[in-house]
Parts: structure tokens; C-alpha cells; sequence
């Protein structure tokens, strides 16, 4: 938020800036979710079904069944304010109060911060640029057994990463997490954006994992404020009465404009087209400035670069580059407090022009 | 719910229902509120400033001058999805894990099950109908005294009872709470839905509280989930950082909705003169049935009826008004549940034929 402060303020004095430290597209969602949202203009001022409108947890049941092979219960579905308020109620439903719950470091910072706002204990689980960022079932063990936690939160593909594990790999992860009776939270809101193999989602492969989701990132829709869960059966009851008394329900708007975007794969998967674009020629350029990348990310649409070849300390190489180029990223130890100071987070869902323009300024400031 | 899902089972078997069960206006937001959302639909499709929209939080500070002859700074101005994600943030900004949080009995339910959702303690203060269910400085002196408490979370108007406290007796409850070093949460959601004096808001009688408001009521916008909250200098930070990670920010287009809203005055003063007749109107016909009233309601728009001399058990009433009737109303226990079972809530929020038409159905129920 410093950064986008600074940033717009360069902008304001007549500087050009190049948007990377964004967490969003740099499009709107597909025309024919707009011209749905206007078409119900008039009519949708109502609250909806705590849970949400019946045809929206149909049409997001359906759409696992062609992406998972498997369709869920609609009455397993609540539909959320973005993933944001699904994690509140993923937490509430599923924890006693100060129970223990593991992420990935690094990791979205608002993952800590949200527990630690709500009372839970945040445990951080390495993961390192070696194992291309990927979490395994051997990591939670031996992190289980360091120090025992009740929940996993775990995101694949990953912010700030952008690291994916498989299908074999996840149901690892998975047949752990039930072996130690740790509750798996699958945040699955990149889901789409993989540019290797498509996204395995826990629904299939663990009975007892909370699936949270979001039109926001492939969708294009992140100022809707419009996500879901996919709710283990014997969470739903208590997750419906914490969904009414915390939130009575998501917004009308969004959930028509919600159900208008799944039937617009075609645009998602152009925009996901373009960002494998960016992902290629960002990458590579950062990699040949001589920024660190374990590989290619295999989805979302950040590079976590490596720049310890050029400072120790990220945050003021980050300003610096600002300042000096108009270029913004975000800094590593907004995801990582303990190793964060030798990262930087690069977005690519801008344009490929913006990428080219972004690279030869960062290779213009390591060069002076 | 369950009341709503029988009604909406009542209708689809084709019974003509009257929902007087409902917390929202009947009417959709003021056609320029329309018109400002389908002007601004291609391009409001990003998050905002976490606190909100800058021009929105302005609008809403000089709201205040205009009603309560003082302005807020808008960096103190936090826009939030409904009144339901600030009760969220004022709980957590505020207390320590497990605090004691006051609220009156009757009172509206989600505060408790957000309270005991959270982890808080709630504290129950009772307020009677002889009191014309107004909580006095007095009644939070015994109360404190009784359990200490470290905040107190009040509405005036009041749901379900439509209590309003003038500006005198506010300044008394503000006393109250800063001489025993109670954080003072003011739910102001019904301002502006007040039947004799104008609502008093708790910003100008004290520095310390924070106040809590909503364009759901009012502005009949309660699909939409827009709201806001007026820190107090000491919690602006903190609320900010708590806002960015739990929520990131309100809905955009809601946001946009919110602006043009605070400008159709005339718009929601017409609903309120609306209610204003169904409120006369509905009293006196509940009254002259046999049902207890201790006056006409202050303001919102709920009359909160003693039926004692029908029945002990007010949702078995409630239940059997709803099948043989097709009149909806919402059983005292969800808002008490120590003597709710002797009242009913009504809604006047819909057409004076609906109130004429329950009431005539009303007296054929009791005179059965």
C-alpha cells in the first residue's frame, strides 16, 4: 500500500510508472458479465441466501465437474466477499479459539495477519527456491512435528511465488494433513492461471479440506469483492450461521456478475494466454539482469526474484527502483520476515509492452 | 431464515405472503444511484484504497456537517462491506482476545453470534418496555457494576424494538462509558429513519467512540453491502491494517452506488415519510388487536409486539400465523432469548396496503 502510495504520487508529478507490484489484471471482466450486471441493474437491491443465490452455487458446482470430474452439493457452497471473508469464516468454523495454524513462508502476508487479527497462532512452514517454492507432505511432517498445529493453509498455485504442485503431489499433501488430523484450508484463487499442468484441486482428493476460491484473479474481478467455499459436510451448518451473523451475504451484483463469468471461459483463457506471454519474457529478462528465479513460475502471475546479487536489503532496492525508474514492486519481506530482504515480487498481468519497458529500465538501474 | 424459506415455500405453493419477517425496504436505491452504476460499470472494476474511495469518504464526512454539525476527517472515515464487516473491525481494532463486550436485551442477533463467533464475551443489558425499551446511563452503571464490561455496543434506533435515545440522554450513555472506560461502539444504521426527534449521532458527544453506519436502511441499498465507520484517532491505524488484510476493500460499484446515494436526499426522505404512515398505522392496528406496544416506535422501521395475551410461546404463534395466514413476522427469541418468547417483530418497511391487508389478517388469526 506504501508502494502504490508512492508510486501514484510519482504519477501524479507527471512521472510514467509501470504498475508491477499489482496483486490484480489489468483488464475488466469479460463484456458479457458487464452488460449481465447492467441487465439486472434495476432489479438487484436485495439481500440474497446467506449462502448465495441458488443459481450461482449451482453453475460453480457444475464448473468443477468440467475442470475436477466431480460436482459438490451446491448446498456445500457459500458464496463469499472475495476469498477474504471465506478465510474469516474457514478459521471460525473450523478452530478453537488460538489453535494453531500452519502457512508457507514465503506467503500472502494477509494469510498471517488475518490470523493473528483473529487470535489463531500463525506457524510458518518454509519453503525454498531449491524445491521451486513447492510445499511436500515431508515438509508439514517434519513441520508437525517441530511444532503441532490444527490447520494448514496452503495456496497452489502460490502469491508470491507462483509455485504449483501436481495432482500426486497435492493428494500428498492431502493423505498427510488426514493422517494428522490437521484441517486442510485449500486457497485455490489462482486456480486457472497455470501455464504447465492444470491446477489439481483438493475437492477430489480430501473429504475433509475446505475449498476457497475467487472470481477475483482469473476472472478479472477483483473490485467485485466475489468468491466461494466448497465446505466439508460437517462444517456447513455452522459456516451458514457465522456467513448470516458476520455477513448476512455477498453482494447482489457481484454474485450475477459471478455467475455471468463462468460462462466465459473463452476471455479468461485469453487473458491466461497473454499472461504465459508475460510470464516467458519477464522471467527470462529478469533471469538475464542476472535476478535469481528457480524457473519458470508455473502460475498466478508473479516472478520472485532473487535480487541478492545487487543489495541486502529488497525494501531499498525497491524504493531506489521506484524512485530512480518508475518501475513498482513489492518488496520480499511483505511475504517473508525472515529471508524476505533478498526478494522482489513482479506481477506480469500487465501488457507485453509494459514487461519490455519494465525490463530495460531494472537492467538500466543494476547497470549504473 | 427458516421463517423466510417457509414464507418463500407458503408462495411458490401459491399463497399470497406478506413478508412483515424482513429487515430491508421494499424498494430498490433512488434511480440516479442506478444510473451512476451503470455510468461508471466499464471501468469500477479494481480494488479502491482499502479505507475507500477518497471522493466517497469526503461525501461522507460532509454528510455529517450537514446532519450533525460537525465534519470528520475522512482519513478517520473506513468504508465497509455493510455494517457487518465494521462490527468485525471495531471488535478486533479494539479489545483483547475474549473482552467483555456489552449489548441490550432485545437486541439485533448478530451481535452476540459475532461476539461469541469472535471469541468475545457479550454482556447482556436488559431494557424493558416500560422504559419504551430505551437504554439509560443508568441502566450501564448497574450493569458494570454487576460484570465489568470493556465496551458496549448500542443502536439507537434500535432493531427490534425501533428505541431511539435523544441527543441528551446519548451524551449521558457517552458519560457513562468514558468515566468506567467503556469503548463506546454507536450502531447509527437506522439514522435517519426517526419518526419524532431527528437521530443524534455519538461523533460529536465522544471523542473515543467509534460509530458505526450503513446505506442499507436509509438509502435502501442492503444488497449492495456498503457500509462505513468514524474512528476515533487512536484506532484509525490499526482499523486500516486490520481492513487491508481481512477485507482489502468494500465493492467498488458499491462504493460508487454509496456516493450517489448521499445525494438523493429527497429520495429517501420520501421512504421514510412512507414508513412514517405504515408505522402509524401498524401500531395502532397491532394495539387495537390486543397486542402490546409501549408507543409508537421511535424510529427504523420495526414494531416489536407483546402477544402475551395470545400465547407463551411466540414462535409456535409465529409459525402458526405464517401457515394459516401467509403473514411473516420474526419471533422474539431471535433477538431475546430470556423473555422473547411473549413478542413478535413486524416490519412496516413495505406498502400500507401490505399493513392493512397482515392486520386485517391478524385480527381473523386472533379472533379464531
Amino acid at each position: 500500500m506504501e508502494i502504490l502510495a508512492r508510486a501514484k504520487a510519482l504519477e501524479a508529478a507527471g512521472r510514467d510508472v509501470l504498475y508491477l507490484q499489482t496483486g490484480e489484471p489489468d483488464v475488466p471482466p469479460a463484456p458479457r458479465v458487464i452488460e449481465a450486471v447492467r441487465a439486472a441493474l434495476p432489479e438487484a437491491q436485495r439481500y440474497t441466501h446467506s449462502k448465495g443465490q441458488i443459481e450461482l452455487r449451482r453453475a460453480i458446482a457444475e464448473s468443477y465437474g468440467v475442470r475436477h470430474g466431480v460436482v459438490p452439493d451446491p448446498e456445500r457452497i457459500v458464496v463469499t466477499m472475495g476469498s477474504s471473508s471465506g478465510f474469516i469464516l474457514a478459521f471460525l468454523s473450523s478452530f478453537a479459539p488460538g489453535a494453531a495454524i500452519a502457512v508457507t513462508r514465503p506467503g500472502y502476508p494477509a494469510y498471517l495477519n488475518t490470523l493473528v487479527g483473529l487470535g489463531f497462532r500463525p506457524v510458518e512452514i518454509p519453503v525454498t527456491a531449491e524445491n521451486g517454492w513447492r510445499l511436500s507432505a515431508a515438509d508439514i511432517e517434519a513441520a508437525h512435528a517441530r511444532t503441532p498445529f490444527a490447520g494448514l493453509l496452503f495456496a497452489s498455485p502460490a502469491n508470491p511465488t507462483g509455485a504449483s504442485v501436481d495432482r500426486t503431489a497435492l493428494a500428498e499433501i492431502a493423505a498427510s494433513c488426514t493422517r494428522l488430523g490437521i484441517r486442510l484450508i485449500s486457497d485455490e484463487i489462482y486456480h486457472g492461471l497455470d501455464y504447465g499442468v492444470p491446477s489439481a484441486s483438493a475437492l477430489p482428493l480430501a473429504a475433509d479440506a475446505i475449498i476457497i476460491n475467487s472470481f477475483s484473479k482469473y476472472h478479472c474481478m477483483t473490485g467485485w469483492r466475489i468468491g466461494w467455499m466448497v465446505l466439508p459436510e460437517d462444517l456447513v451448518r455452522r459456516t451458514e450461521m457465522l456467513q448470516q451473523n458476520l455477513f448476512i451475504s455477498a453482494p447482489t451484483l457481484s454474485q450475477i456478475a459471478a455467475r455471468a463469468a463462468l460462462g466465459e471461459t473463452e476471455y479468461a483463457e485469453a487473458q491466461r494466454a497473454r499472461y504465459a506471454v508475460n510470464r516467458d519474457r519477464l522471467s527470462r529478462g529478469l533471469a538475464s539482469i542476472g535476478f535469481g528465479l528457480p524457473g519458470l513460475p508455473d502460475g498466478a502471475f508473479y516472478a520472485y526474484a532473487d535480487v541478492s546479487a545487487f543489495t541486502n536489503d529488497s525494501l531499498d532496492f525497491c524504493m531506489r527502483l521506484l524512485d530512480e525508474t518508475g518501475v513498482a514492486s513489492t518488496p520480499g519481506i511483505d511475504f517473508d520476515r525472515t529471508d524476505g530482504k533478498r526478494y522482489l515480487r513482479f506481477s506480469f498481468a500487465g501488457s507485453p509492452e509494459t514487461m519490455d519497458k519494465a525490463l530495460q529500465r531494472i537492467a538500466g538501474f543494476v547497470g549504473r
